[in-house]
């Protein structure tokens, strides 16, 4: 192959799946294979599974994030700090805020958006857990409406003290989870008697965590409703106002005042790419086996913006962190095999569902590995930081687990 | 002295006219001398004078706070936490907001209030550094501005950058002190730009801190402007709303805009010692030289709701806690000797004052000691923080300094 007419590999969006696309390449690839670009809106990568502990404030988001060029070679990837406006994958170009790039390769990693099924006010008046940005938001906007309650007058504050969480899935009831630690430490930094505050969880279907071993959801309904959160199942949030909720159930309306909802309960991939032409369902292509997306050679998609069948079940797989790196794992080494023109060592992926672990808080969690074991507690709150950590290492060795890892066990 | 007729001394206000005048009386009275009651909203004292601090987020406000069992013995005083409602001087009575107590000697030391001058919206909209809950309000508030900046659009966020405090007189001067050294701190926990922050400083007089030496003044003035302080000087505050300030001066009329309006430039006394029927100048009555309110035998007050004029320049001292502290010794030998009934022995107050030090952050400040001696910078701050330990130790001993003193010098 030609050095001069090296192929220009762009990567867009440093998230689990573009970020560990971009070290995979840089592991496989020699300097003068390919001229590697990755571009992120900002400078740094963030782990959106830990969001929720930076938006409840038992993390601070530092640790949640990792500067770009912390893992990346300067020398192997040009890191543009830019912002994606649209995909032009006939002219292989992608126009950013501030430029325009081409390509000969593209991976398409940009991730997630809330997804708000056009509930009137949801996009407008709830918060929710979608970047160090937004999660820091509602870690300050707790703290503010804590801060606020014993300046006002008695009638005006309960609806400072009432949280709500739209949905019980992973983030929201992971998101609970750290509440309920956190809570307790804010009601006595702001001189709050606890009972005062209340946590509520909204969710549509008659259970939380829909389709999760069902001994495991009740574990954690139990240990959430003991430390004082309201589930309201098998109800819809019709409205999201600044003063509150307006809710459902079999047809009994009901308002619920509060200054505080954050809207966990839905996700979709990123709007750019639907604008951009690709074929999508809810922002996310169906990719082909190899991960390309269907009529684009050139074109590779990974993370939440791919949308992958379980077989099995005929469903899509969630679009989770494990999937996007395993995703990552296949995608650089095709990109690899098309650099180096071996078309014939391009992979299928193959997802290896190693188990599920949701934490509910720092010291207990419940979940399921090695495809049916079950676990709970400590046990399950200790294998939830292992898998945090893994991750770490995976991208960074043993110095970013040393830095940004969660060492505290218990 | 009948121990059966022990007279009541109730003392309204755990501030530093009341909590010292309850720690002198402690310390003089025998335990059948009298029945000592401490009157107090909350169960903590707070230094007034370190407000600014906790609003600025650069000490917690559990430094600024002492609980009010850590200084006082319960067998010799009675603690009620309550709210006085109104004080009847006639029948030596005082209404709190549940219940009623009865008194042979009364001591108020209620404190004071931010005095608005009418000004339009200012008492709605802007923040004044009064108590702990609204010092730390305004922390809070200050570091919601920050984490909103980088989730509004591009053109609604400088007003969120924008602060402005209203007065540079002490407490306007060092609380931009506190601000110029932390907002470098937010800047960096929220992602934003130094320059994009604006501090502004409306003051309607020339000067600032009108009657301080002018050398020391401009000492002030540079530091701060140095740091980013843009001083509005015989500016008028024409009005406050939820966008900002109105501000005029010279006939010209200007708008600024921002989320923060802190009101640093007024104080009176408590209303309710003039809904109680004395007569007062802004809440504050003009007392008798040995602290009694005129017309009343046995009502002292003390601290800011005591009126007191220096004959040597016929306008009254500035409410301190220096003189509030003067005043608390004076009030307790006062009221010892008329438990006593030794009237001969009441002695007329006399301030003493040793210096004045006006702090420009943690680590400089200037000031005058020893009735003209000038200080500045490190010396000053230094001298700052001896002051401030000393009221600790005259309060509550080594063992209150070691716990919330300022023990850090640099």
């Amino acid at each position: 192959m030609n050095t001069l007419k090296r192929p220009n590999v762009v990567i867009l969006g440093a998230g689990y799946g573009g970020l560990m696309t971009a070290v995979n390449l840089q592991r496989t690839l020699g300097v003068n294979e390919a001229n590697i670009t990755l571009v992120n809106k900002h400078d740094y990568h963030y782990q959106s599974t830990w969001l929720h502990e930076g938006a409840a404030g038992t993390i601070h988001h530092d640790q949640i994030r990792i500067p770009i060029k912390d893992v990346i070679q300067s020398n192997k990837i040009d890191f543009v700090k830019d912002t994606v406006v649209e995909i032009n994958p006939k002219e292989k170009k992608v126009k950013l805020e501030n430029g325009e790039l081409s390509y000969d390769y593209l991976v398409i990693g940009l991730g997630f958006e809330a997804e708000t099924f056009g509930i009137k006010g949801l996009k407008e008046y709830a918060f929710s857990i979608a970047n160090i940005n937004s999660a820091r938001l509602i870690r300050e906007h707790i703290d503010y409406c804590f801060a606020r309650y014993n300046n006002e007058p008695e009638e005006k504050r309960d609806e400072l003290l009432t949280f709500v969480v739209g949905g019980a899935g992973f983030t929201g009831i992971e998101f609970l989870g750290e509440l309920v630690n956190r809570i307790p430490q804010l009601c006595q930094e702001f001189d709050i008697d606890r009972k005062k505050v209340r946590l509520i969880c909204v969710e549509a279907a008659p259970t939380p965590l829909p389709g999760f071993n069902q001994q495991l959801v009740e574990y954690a309904m139990d240990y959430l409703e003991q430390r004082g959160v309201e589930f309201k199942l098998g109800t819809i949030i019709k409205e999201c106002s600044p003063e509150g909720i307006i809710v459902s159930k079999d047809d009994e309306v009901e308002e619920i005042k509060a200054k505080t909802v954050v809207w966990a309960a839905g996700v979709r991939g990123n709007s750019i790419v639907e604008k951009s032409g690709f074929e999508t369902m809810r922002g996310r292509v169906k990719v082909e086996p190899d991960l390309r997306a269907p009529g684009y050679e050139d074109v590779f998609v990974v993370g939440d913006c791919a949308l992958l069948i379980n077989e099995e079940i005929n469903r899509p797989y969630p679009p989770t962190a494990q999937i996007a790196i395993q995703m990552a794992d296949t995608c650089a080494a095709n990109i690899a095999a098309l650099v180096r023109g071996k078309e014939e060592e391009i992979q299928k992926f193959v997802p290896n569902i190693r188990g599920t672990v949701c934490s509910l808080g720092h010291d207990d969690a419940m979940g399921i590995i090695f495809g049916n074991r079950k676990l709970y507690g400590t046990q399950a709150a200790i294998m939830k930081k292992i898998i945090d950590n893994r991750y770490l290492w995976k991208l960074g060795g043993l110095s970013l687990v040393l830095k940004k890892g969660k060492l505290k066990f218990f």
